[in-house]
This record gives structure tokens, C-alpha cells and sequence, in this order.
């Protein structure tokens, strides 16, 4: 029995254009590894919105599952979201990419009015409902804004994406890397990540201080 | 113009069961930006050997092409090996995954006498034949044993597969976390990586060490 802190990492596919980054979510790995903590991965067991040839950006006339291709990033070591006990983990961490605004929640389809996918949405409001700290990179505050209606996050500099997440009730907070939105009574974390021009490095920087951030959020 | 060095990246799909182990390959590509190099990405634009399911590691009846897969690895910044001049680059390096062994080469699934993708093997070729260094993780220099016949390498501990690549003509020396082989004659670096029991954090020193040693062994 190990007595690190557990922290949720939900995934939500592997690839940038229709899955979860997977710098980002390698990076929230390595960091949560570098602080003592113990990553604990997560995804809807749905199919993905679309399927995109990340070579040529073009959609491809195939099915695939979130699960299944989160498996690749998690080596395996995953769970459905449907599992999930707010109970047995200290955090929840999502990384970004297109597949926390398609698979997750249809933000980048359906714009603020859109819907949830069920397991997210009530993973989110455990999390809430225990006072436990919740973190979120890139694009996937968009989805924190949209379940819980208000708060302070960032999704780094784009205006159209930021009065679309005020639409839902949040405040938008513009951000350059090294800059985390921390709202201390939401206990909620964001940063920038790949919403912004980034290097690996910054990618690696915004992930590990959003972790350090929900380290220091928990109750 | 950058006149950072720059490095190739030779990825084989984007999963540990079936392509490029994505840790190792985005452990290398962080470790490329934090030492001031440049990654360029390639890999062979063939079929993949096999579609495993990474949730149950059963076989999937579809078919996915190498390069469109890495391509999710590398955000869509990646070319075809076959499109690879070593006249461009400063060094090479291999992460592993099944797929250095199942889609760059055969070895996986026929031993030290295994085929070799042929685009790959001009690759390998050519950068040698310039002098250049390159490097390889975890089962990746079992692939560099088979093209050159002859060197030192690591793949850690396992000793059916340090027997195989000593079949090959190499000499294997077995090594833990943190250690690198490196062949000053042939210019060539490895490391272990998930060959042993492995945190992410070790895949990431792992890593560094080997982009570390390349950029030491430039002429």
C-alpha cells in the first residue's frame, strides 16, 4: 500500500486532434512521478466523436473507442470512467487536446450550450461535492466551466475561446506560460499548455505546476 | 535558420503494444528541446504488423499505417523516412515499442534473422556510413544490432533477448536505470528504458542520457 497522494488523470482518447495531447498527458504523468504522487488513469468508454489522420488532418472513415486508444498513453494500466470513486483519489487532473472538447464534453462542436458525456459530468461533480482539488490544461478548462457553471480558469489568449467560457458562467483569466489560475474556492487549477505556441519544455512547466497547484489545494 | 543541431526521430507507430512506445518518444523529444536540439520526426509510411487492443492486448481486425500513426506522437510534424538524407541531420534515435520490433524490423516475431523495413535500413546505413551518431531505447537496439552486425548495446537485463542480439554479431552488456552503452567506433548509444521495470521518471533520465551521449559523439 503505497501512501502517495492518487490523483485521477482522465484521458480522453491519444492524439491532439481527436484524443487527449499526448504531450500534455505524458507531461501531467511525469510530473505527478517527479512530486510523489501517483497518477491514476481514467476514461469514458465511448467512441470518439471522429477519428483524424493527425498526418494529413483529414477525418477518417473509421470507428475507434476513447478507452481503448487511452490505453495506449496509460501503457494499459486504465479504468472506465464509469468506475470512478471521488472516494479513492486525492485530485483529478485533465489533460488537453480536441478529445476533452469532442469526446469529453462537445464544447468544440456545440460551442457553451453543449453537452456532457455522463461520466465525466458526474466524475467532476464528485470531486466537487468532496471538496477535492480538480486540474485542467489547454482546452479541457472549457469542460470545468461548462459542469460547474462558474469559477476563475484560463485557456491562455484565444478571445473567441475565452467569451465562450465566460458564456458558460466562468471567469476567463488570460494567461502566458509559467501562469496557473488557481480559484481557491472552487479548489480548481488551469494553464495554457498547447492553447498557446509552446515548446515541450513549457508544455512540461505549465503540467507540472498545475500539479504542484493541486498538491497544495488538498484539504 | 536555427543552427541548433538537429536530430531524427525515428518513430514506429504510436503505442507500446503495436507501434512507438509513447513515453520513451516523448521523453526523447522533451529531452531534445531541454538540451537545445531540434527533433525532426520520421517514420516509414507502411502498414503496421498488427492493431493490438492496449486495454486488453488482444489483436484488433483493422489495419493502421506507421507514419499516420506517429503523426499523433509528433502533432502532424513528421515525414517519411523514405524522404530521410542524413546529409540533414546531426544524429538519429530510436525509441522503442513493440513496433521497432514489429514494424521497423522483424524481430519480434522472427528473431536474429529478422527482415528489416527497407527504408529503415538505408537510414541506419547511411547515417553510419557519414559518421554520425545514433541512438537507441529499451528494444530499439536490437534493430541496430541486426543492421550493423556488430557494437555494444544494452537492452537491460533480459537475457533470451541479449542472447538474440549477440546472435546478430553485437555485444550486449547489461545494464540498470541510468546507465548508457555507448560504441565510441560506431558511434552509437543505448539505454534500457521499459526493458526494465521502469517510473517515468527513470524513462526520462534514460533518455537524456542517450540524447546526452549524441550529442557528445558528433565529430
Amino acid at each position: 500500500m503505497s501512501n502517495k497522494p492518487k490523483i485521477a488523470v482522465v484521458l480522453s482518447g491519444c492524439g491532439v486532434q481527436d484524443g487527449a495531447e499526448i504531450h500534455e498527458a505524458v507531461m501531467t504523468l511525469l510530473a505527478l512521478d517527479r512530486l510523489g504522487a501517483e497518477a491514476v488513469c481514467f476514461a469514458p468508454d465511448v467512441p470518439q466523436r471522429d477519428v483524424i489522420n493527425h498526418l494529413t488532418g483529414e477525418s477518417m472513415a473509421e470507428s475507434r473507442n476513447v478507452l481503448v486508444e487511452a490505453a495506449r498513453i496509460a501503457r494499459g494500466a486504465i479504468t472506465s470512467l464509469a468506475d470512478f470513486k471521488a472516494a479513492a483519489v486525492d485530485a483529478m487532473i485533465f489533460p488537453g487536446g480536441f478529445g476533452a472538447a469532442k469526446n469529453l464534453c462537445a464544447f468544440a462542436v456545440e460551442g457553451p450550450g453543449c453537452a456532457v458525456e455522463p461520466t465525466v459530468e458526474a466524475a467532476i461533480r464528485s470531486m466537487h461535492a468532496a471538496g477535492k482539488p480538480i486540474g485542467a490544461l489547454c482546452i479541457a478548462p472549457a469542460l470545468l466551466a461548462r459542469v460547474l457553471g462558474r469559477g476563475s480558469v484560463t485557456i491562455g489568449q484565444d478571445a473567441e475561446t475565452a467569451r465562450a467560457v465566460e458564456a458558460m458562467g466562468a471567469r476567463h483569466c488570460p494567461t502566458h506560460h509559467g501562469e496557473v489560475v488557481v480559484d481557491h474556492e472552487l479548489r480548481i487549477a488551469t494553464a495554457p499548455c498547447y492553447m498557446l505556441e509552446s515548446t515541450l519544455s513549457e508544455i512540461a512547466a505549465d503540467a507540472e505546476a498545475v500539479v504542484r497547484a493541486l498538491l497544495s489545494l488538498r484539504a
